[in-house]
This record gives structure tokens, sequence and C-alpha cells, in this order.
């Protein structure tokens, strides 16, 4: 315990910057929230006093500025995220930042720049890999209890489509949803990969197809080494959110089922019935902000490699682009194709 | 394939009757049904020629003067069971009786003396034994897979109770109905019971219980060699037949879960939805009234002893008889309270 | 009951002839199979002891020929389909037969033409549209609980490899393995496919990819209503014989989980364990195959549509024709490119 | 919010002290722990550190004279409840005691009258009504959706036994064990018991018969209302901490399962193979500690009835005497010969 608690200011105060400020200050003793920013000062004002944290400020650079912060929790929209890293970087502070970095190759390649020169830690919100679920899964691929990884199965569907207003600014599926099913992919194998085939239709809403956008969507991703990963995602489960992942190996196969908010059933007439899903990720996943919270605090104060890196959070964006030209021009697309720097043709 | 096909008489024609000549005569190759009785006998002509059977007649002595049979399936109503299986005996026939032997122990004994005087095969339709799922538990405890058993639990309920007509006649929930569940808690842990406490009430239907019976009922037995047994019935599930089976050990637990129709799950707004049990016990007992008849059948082609004896058909009455007295005097009754020979006060 | 029962002759005494016999013979007592060929006489000869078949030859011809054959069953090696099929229906004989049509296009048009000319009954053996799994979730697709159907998944993993010979007369694995799924896909949707995408790799033994042919494939369909379909294939899953289905709808999902030999858990120290499927398809599809011969013999008695046609028959070549396509030239393949008489480009 | 948060004393610093020190400090905002004490000083320090608690006493009355605490949170020895709650009540602190109020009816109802002269808050510490999966229950059975309740089972099974040390204070199995399944019966049932019949042995190790006591017992109980529930104990089921609980009613069944630290499943040649229930208390019943603590804070600030009464308290330890002596006489034993005040024979 002769570790130094580390002093964390969190940068935004909108849904997921409550989450972490709620995690950071209840259920990881080794940090200290100072302090909280928003443009909007009231909601860090309310959230200050909400969650116990001393000071709320508008600017994020006001944190920046500060002598007594040794990192920053980047929950602001995703369009600032890679200025707010490169002057987190500038200022020494380590950082951790919400997915994606960017939807934009360049601004990302910025950004992991600045990080390294500044020699911070850099830590990517995928909250995924640290769901006790998932997590499961790749300890028991890595420990060897199936063998060689053939073929893995995502299932990613949302309870119900977002607003046509996010639909719009989303940057389409396969970046705003598919994203973080492109980092479990390459997670729970540990492999690169070598092409994608996407597809898919708005059989939910017309709207949304009208936006230009769709609302379900399979992905096939073939990994170097031979393995098949198959994706598929919808906007509209009525049944609830729905979270699962199944993997084929040579000697055997692993499986993660959604978890439920009790493990009761009601047997009737009509049928035996259980609960469905939990409704949704903030359910599903506290936990998992939880660990992933506690990871980034460890990394920093053990001085070790964070659990999801910055060429993590470029390879999702990579995989994501690739889905878009895959479904948009009606063939497989290799990631060889993609010009790292850019995602144009190479 | 040199050993004979066994000449089987089938006596009765009801409906259990009729399950058993259907499994003879269409999944039990190394069987031929060549006659089957009624006293009613267009019922004995109508089984007949469903299942092929070439002779109908409707008394069965004219079934046991034959030299062509080798064996009889005793299908007749209980109070006839003793009788036969006497006349059969003496006719040097191998016989299978349908459970129980008899409600009157005098009866019994008189049954089993004489079988054993005649050096005839006989067995006892305790059918559940033949189950897969319970015989895969009983088999896995007789491998050592849980240790030494020390907790029993059996869960036997009805979709729904039969008409009062046969209540009145059934000899008690506990003869009638929890007498499976008895042979089974021998079957399953392999040791006698040394004591056994009853209870129960008339919850589904006043009548029942103006009627002297029990409708709901609850067992404890404890075993010689301590392990005990909770048995659980009711007349009513509303979501269907339950046949469920539960043995804790020193070194793990064995549980035996319902068959349903399907395997199938429906998914809603409401609730996750599957199947209920199958509905009834010709449906769920159907492949064990199978495995019954061809290990009858192997018994007697092999000389070998039958799977369920002339003993677990007397142990399951016993206990069927200490647990009415049990019920009716509201305390525990030990076995040996029961003269073997009368099931009264020794 | 005054239907007479169906004349019906068994052409092939080799392992799915020998289903087919035995599933008619004890369970189908609307039919009565009168004779069984087979090149090797033997086979028929044993098969008809076997089954209480009274007649058994080596040509088939001779079956065609007879008066008191009212239908046939062909279980012949698949490239003597088309020909049995056209003789069959010239004599007037009702047909079933074993599925693939033939991997010829023009062999299956002769084929369906000549059965329709004859105006006789055709059913070709899809027999997993009458597994009481799959029947209940197009049954309740059909009754609207899930509203449209958007999504399908389709797993169906063989637990090892055939042989290497084996293999190379296949035909491949789409057109040998994948060709039940994609009836099964045209099955639960009850909509026809507009494109196809498959690849795959040989991840199980490379002596498979030596031959020419995959042992792990993925094949994504678009159906022209919008739903997307994906089916994944392995020819070694070690925990067994692997066959589920989902289907996400507007308004619910269904979902089909694997039969297993019992209902049974094993809880120890390490895990809570359960069997694992049936190991194969006889064990899995016995009851897939009684029911549909009764279907075929009804057809026939009834005068009405046999549930799998000849259109079906085809289709489902025709789909694993452009998926072998689609994972050579890899890319999607649309249905309107196979010219439907050749599967060679339009 | 205009509500102030509760000012708290927490009594004890051993294990469940902690729990609950841990569970008011970081997840019920509502409150706050000004003060914690422990005989051993250093333990109340040691906590105090640890979850941020201002003060640390060794002597609770320093608690009980403050003016600014409101409640106090019992987690002493089992021998010093009632006392303190005596004084705790003459203090005017409202009251949360950890279970069993005491073993002596005595110095129970002594307690009783305290709190209720007194006019403060009185909750006991039956936490288990607050698991989620059994607060499901209950509520399902108060909004009818299972008919009038028939049977229960409540499984209740240690993963290994305690040291005997404990076990020779524990009083014994019903007081110490079967206390929580005696409260859970009349929690989801909402009757009272009339007759208690227990039995057991020492099946896991005979030191713990040889100290008076039993490891394995199994309690049945018939309510007031005809319902009959079945309670099985075990002080070691190897596979992990088993707390099931079903209930049967006319119009359907309610279950709950275990929780696990997964949902995922291992599937192998060897089985398919699912994670046990969590390991123990603190896992499995974390959160119904923290749910249990709101409930109390919410009760204290609304002048509400606590969800679990010292009347409550009185009657599971009522039940584990009528078991206690039911075990050893070898009787069923009627509530009524219990003599309210002393447990003696009426």
């Amino acid at each position: 315990m002769s570790v130094e608690r580390l002093r964390i200011g969190v940068i935004g105060a909108g849904r997921i910057g409550r989450v972490h400020a709620e995690a950071l200050t209840t259920r990881v003793p080794q940090a200290q929230v100072r302090v909280i920013s928003d443009p909007v000062l009231e909601s860090a004002t309310t959230a200050s006093r909400t969650f116990g944290i001393p000071d709320a400020v508008a600017d994020h650079r006001d944190i920046l500025a500060r002598g007594d912060i040794d990192a920053v929790v980047i929950c602001s929209p995703t369009d600032t995220h890679s200025q707010i890293i490169c002057e987190a970087a500038a200022a020494g502070k380590h950082v951790f930042t919400e997915k994606p970095i960017d939807h934009d190759l360049g601004k990302i390649h910025a950004a992991l720049a600045a990080v390294q020169k500044a020699k911070v830690t850099f830590q990517v919100g995928f909250n995924r890999r640290f769901d006790p679920n998932f997590e499961r899964v790749a300890e028991q691929i890595r420990e060897g209890r199936i063998g060689t990884p053939q073929l893995v199965r995502i299932t990613s569907r949302d309870p119900s489509p977002p607003p046509l207003s996010y639909i719009k600014v989303s940057g389409g599926i396969f970046l705003d949803m598919t994203i973080h099913d492109f980092d479990m992919a390459r997670f729970v194998i540990g492999d690169e990969v070598e092409e994608v085939f996407a597809t898919g239709g708005a059989l939910v809403d017309k709207a949304i197809g009208a936006a230009g956008d769709l609302d379900t969507a399979v992905v096939v991703l073939k990994y170097r080494g031979g393995a098949i990963c198959t994706i598929d995602n919808c906007r509209q489960a009525v049944y609830g959110y729905d979270q699962r992942l199944e993997v084929l190996g040579t000697q055997g196969a692993l499986l993660a089922e959604n978890n439920t908010p009790t493990r009761t059933a009601l047997w009737t007439k009509q049928s035996l019935q259980t609960p469905g899903p939990l409704h949704f990720f903030l359910e599903r996943y506290m936990d998992s902000y939880v660990a992933e919270m506690r990871a980034f605090v460890r990394s920093v104060q053990e001085g070790s490699a964070p659990r999801v890196s910055g060429a993590d959070g470029l390879q999702a964006v990579l995989l994501g682009l690739a889905a878009t030209r895959s479904a948009r021009e009606g063939r497989p697309v290799r990631m060889s194709e993609l010009h790292p720097a850019t995602g144009a043709a190479a």
C-alpha cells in the first residue's frame, strides 16, 4: 500500500464520463479523482457533487495545467479526442481515452505519435475486453484449452436503434457499433485480419437506410492464420441487448452467453420462461468499466503496458473502414488495400 | 443370431398392454408376440390386428396352456397380478408383470414363492430404471463419480390429477404414485431404507382429501448407510409431467432434468421461452418401456438375473405401506416395524 | 384405416438404405416394404432378413417391373439417382430419392421432367426439415411469432472428417455438407437467395486442402427480401455433431440447440458437466428419417404435394454450385449468374 | 436530495463488519459512516483507514454516546447482540443487527421490547431476502404468477465445513446454517409454519457428529395453510456454494438457480462444461448486503417499516429450536409446543 493514489482528472461529464467518474470514486481505491471538466460547467459541477470530486471546471486545459494531476480520462465527443490526447501528452499526463481514438486515420496517427513521444501510458476504452465472460474465453484460449481457433462468431445486437440524429453522425454502423466487435475479434484470437467482407441492409428502419447507413449487418473476417470470424449486428433485438461469442478450435469450443438480471425461471402451462439479457450496455458492462479503470491505474502505477494499446485502437478503426468499403463495393476488401495512414486505396 | 426369438403372450389389452405389445412387435426383434388376451375379447382382437399379433383370446389361461409360448407379459388389473403370476409360473412360463405385484403382502409373497419354485425368470415393471436419464445417473454413481451419496431428491409430479374414481381404488398416493419413486430411491443408491417420514395434504382438489387420499406429498427416507432422500409428489403441475432427480455425494452431484419435446427457444420482448416437459408418461417413458422389454427378453434368453427382481417389487410396496402409515400417524415409521409378510405392526 | 398400405421397394441396401428400410418396416404402419435391391445381392439379402422384407434382388429394374410395387425409395449412389428416377417415373412408380438429386444440373432437369411427365409423387431426402427442432422453428416463423426474419445462423459441424477417399468424390464441401444447410436456409425463411458469398480453408487437415477441398467454411446468403443468413461448417468439432439454428426477426428470435443423449449433469469440483450432442447423424436425425418416410407415404396416399419437392432439390444444388464458385473466385456470386440448366455463367 | 445522509456507526470490525462498512461507504450514498468500533482497536483503525471512516474506537459505548450518530450497524459476536441492541435503543439509535438476534429467547424478547419502547427502526440481517434471485421469486409469488404455493424446496449447501472450533460454538446446524433457510421459507410463502420435522447425520465428517452436531440435514416444514417446504443442507458440496429455491403453485412454478462467475462454457470431447456457483457467501450475496443496507437507511429516513423485522428474527430462531428438538427426539414438533418466550415445552 506504499503506492500513492493516482491523481486523475476526468474530461467530459456526459454519460460515459459519469460512468468512469463513479467507477473511479467508488470502486478504484488506488485512484482519486480531483477534478472533472465539461464545456457545460453545470454538468461538471453536478457530477463533482454527485461523486464527491473536489473541483469542476469548464475547460479541460485547466486540468492539463495542474501539477497535481497524473492522468486524464477523456470522455469528450469523438471529434475532440485526438487533439486532447495530443495536449495531454504534451502536458505529461497519462491518458485513457474513450473509443474510437478518431475516425480519421491521420489524426489517430498524430495522437499515437504524441503519446509515444511523451512516453506516457496510453489506453483506449475497449471495455469489453474486461468483461468477465469475454476475458474468461480469451484466457482459456491462451491456455490452449481449445487448441488452435478456427471459427469465431460474435453476436452483437442492440435492444433498439438510437435516434436518427445520432445515426447520421455516427460514422456508420461499422465504425460506431461493429468497432467493438472488431476489437473483440482481434482480442480473442490474437491474430490480425487479412480480408474483410461486409454486407447488410436497413431491415429495422428504412429511415436508417435513407440516411445512408445499415441497421443489420454481417461481417466475415479472414485472419492471416486462416481462422474465420463472422460478426452479426442488428440495431434492434426486441428481447434485449445480445452480446455473445463462440470460438471453435481444433480441441474444443468456447462460448459466452448473455448475462441476465436474475437466474430465476417461471414455469407455466405455456412455457418455461427465463429473463432476457441485461437490458443495455451500462448494466451489462458496468463491471468491465470498473475493471478497465483499475487496469489503467495499475498500468500507470506499475509502468506496465496498457491492456488496450493505441495500436489496438488504430486496428479497430482500420477494420471499420475496410468493412464500410466492402459493404459499399460489394466485394471482399483486403487489409493491405488500405493505406494505414489514410484508409484510402494504397 | 442363432438365438431363437422369444415367444410371448401378452395378458391384458388395455393401455399398458398395448404399449408393451407395440414395443415388442416393432422394436424388440428378439421377441415375437404370438397371442394377446383380454376378457373383453374385442380389445384383444383390435390389438392383434393393430400390431400384427396372430391370435387373440379372452381367457389368459388359453395362453398359459399353449406349448409354443415361452413367456407372458402381465398387463391385467393389479388385483389379478398375483394369481396370474402363480398360474403362469406353474405353467413354466417366464413372467414379466406390471407394477405393483399386489397391494397385499401375503399375495406378493405367494407370487414370489411361485416363481422361485418354478425357476422361471420374473421381472417387475419398474420401467423408470430403464429411462436413459436415470440409468445414466445410477451408472455414474456406480462408477464412483460422486463418491458416497448423501442426499437424494426425487421430484415426481403429474400434469393433472386422474379421475376421482381412479383415486378411490388406487391404494392411495404412496402405493399408486410414489411407488415408482420408492423404487427409484433404492435403485440409484443401492441401499435399503431404515425409516420413512411422510406428510401431505389435499391442496389440488379437496375432493381427493374427502376420498381419504392426498394429492400433494413429501416423503423423507433415511437409508441404513445414513443417506437421506426426499421425494415430492403432486398430482398437478400445470407446466407438465415433472420427473427430476438429484444426488449429492461426497465428491460431486448428479442431476437428471426433464426431457422436452424439442430443444428450441423463443426469445421475445417478455422473456426467453422454452418448451415444458414431455407431457405425460407415454411420451416421457416410451424408450424405457422398450428397454425394459428388451432387458426382459435378454434375461430369459441368457438366463441372467432380471434387472428388476421380485424382491424389488416387494420393497417398493413395503415403502408405500410405511409411508401411508407415517402420514396417517404423523410420525416417522421404521421399516422394522412392518412385518414383512403383512405390513402390519410387528 | 380403409387406406391400403403403400407397397414399397427400396433401391440400395447400404447405410441409408437400411435406415429407411428399418424406419418403414417398424415405424410406418401405412407402408409395407416388399422388396429391396442391391447390386451386391448379399447386402440386399441380409437386409431382407434383418427387416423381414419378403424379397431381395440385385437389379433395381426387377423392382420397377413388378406390378405390386407402388413406390420406390432410392438409396443408391448419387451418380445413379437421376437415371433411376427417370426409369421409375417411366414405370409409374412414385419416387423418394436421397439427396442430392445429382451434381449435374442437366441430369437434375431430366429427372424433374420425367417425374412431372409421369405425374408421380416425387420427394427429395432433405430429412432435416422433419427434425422436430427445426420443424418447430419453421412452424413458429410461419405463425408470425418473431415477425419478419432478418438474420439466420446455421451451425453445422461434423464430429470428425470422413476418409480422404470420400472427400475426393464428394463434390466438395458445399455440395456434400453445406447442401443440407442451403435447404434449411430456404426452408426456415421461405424466401429465395439472391447472392452467395463463401470462403474457407483446410484448417483441420491439410490433405483435404491438397485434394482441392475445404474443411472449414463460412457462407453468407442474401435473400431477395433482404434477410441475411450465415452458415458455418467444419468437418471436425471434437465435442460432437453440432447442429444448431438461430433466426432473428423483428419481433423476437428462435433458436434450436443440440439434442443430447440424456438430460443429466455431473457437478464436480472442476465444473458442471453435461453430455455433448448426439454423436452423429443417425442418432441425431433418426426421428426425422421416420417422419420423412411417413410424410412421403402420406403424400402418395393423399395425392398431396410432397413436403420437399424436386424444385427444392434443384435449388440446394444451385446454391452449392454458387458457393463453390464464390470460394474459388473470392467474390460474392449472384444466383442470376448461374444458368439454371447448367450452373455455368449465363 | 434534500434528505440528510444518515450518520452511522459500525460496531464490530470483523469480516461481516467490514462487508457492511465497505457497502455503506462505497455504494450507499445516502449514508455516511462516521465511526467504527472493535474491542481490538487495531482492527477498527485498519478498517477506518481502508474505508475512509473518520473515527475508530475500541468501545461501542463511545459510539452510542455520540450525538452525531443516527444509527448503528451491529456486527459484534452473536452473544453480545441483545445487550448492544438494548443499549443502542436506550441511546435512541436506530439499529441494524446481524442475525441471529440471539440464541436465547429471553434475550431476544428483551431486545425486541427495548427497540419497541424506544421507537427506533430495527432491522435484522437476513440479507438473502435482498438477493435479486430470491427477491424476484417472492415478488412473482406476490403478483400471483403461480397461484397458491403448495411445495417449496430450498437447497442450501456450503462448499466445505467450517473449522470444528466454529462448529462447537455455532449453536448447531439448524441455528447456524438452516436459520437463513427458515427465514427464506417464511419470506417466499408469507405464511407461518405449524410443524417441523428434521433429521440428519454426520456424513461429511464424523468429528462433527462427535461434537454433537449434524453436517447433513433435511427439514420438512408444514405451513398453516397446508403448503409444505423441504430444506436440504450440507456442510460440503464440493462443486461450490449451492443456493437454490423452487416453489410449486397451483398455476406454475418458480425457480432460482445458482449464480456463476461467468456465463461461459467450454465444450470438449469429454463434456460440455460450465463454471460452478460463485464460491461462497461474500461473492454470491455481495449485492444483497448492499441492498439490505440501502433498505435499512431508507427505512430510517422514510420512517417506514423495515423489510426484516424483529418478529422475523424471532421466528427464524424459533424454527431453529423446533428443528433441533425434532432431530433430537426423532419426531415432528409442532410450533405450538414451543413456549414463545423460552423455546421450552409449553
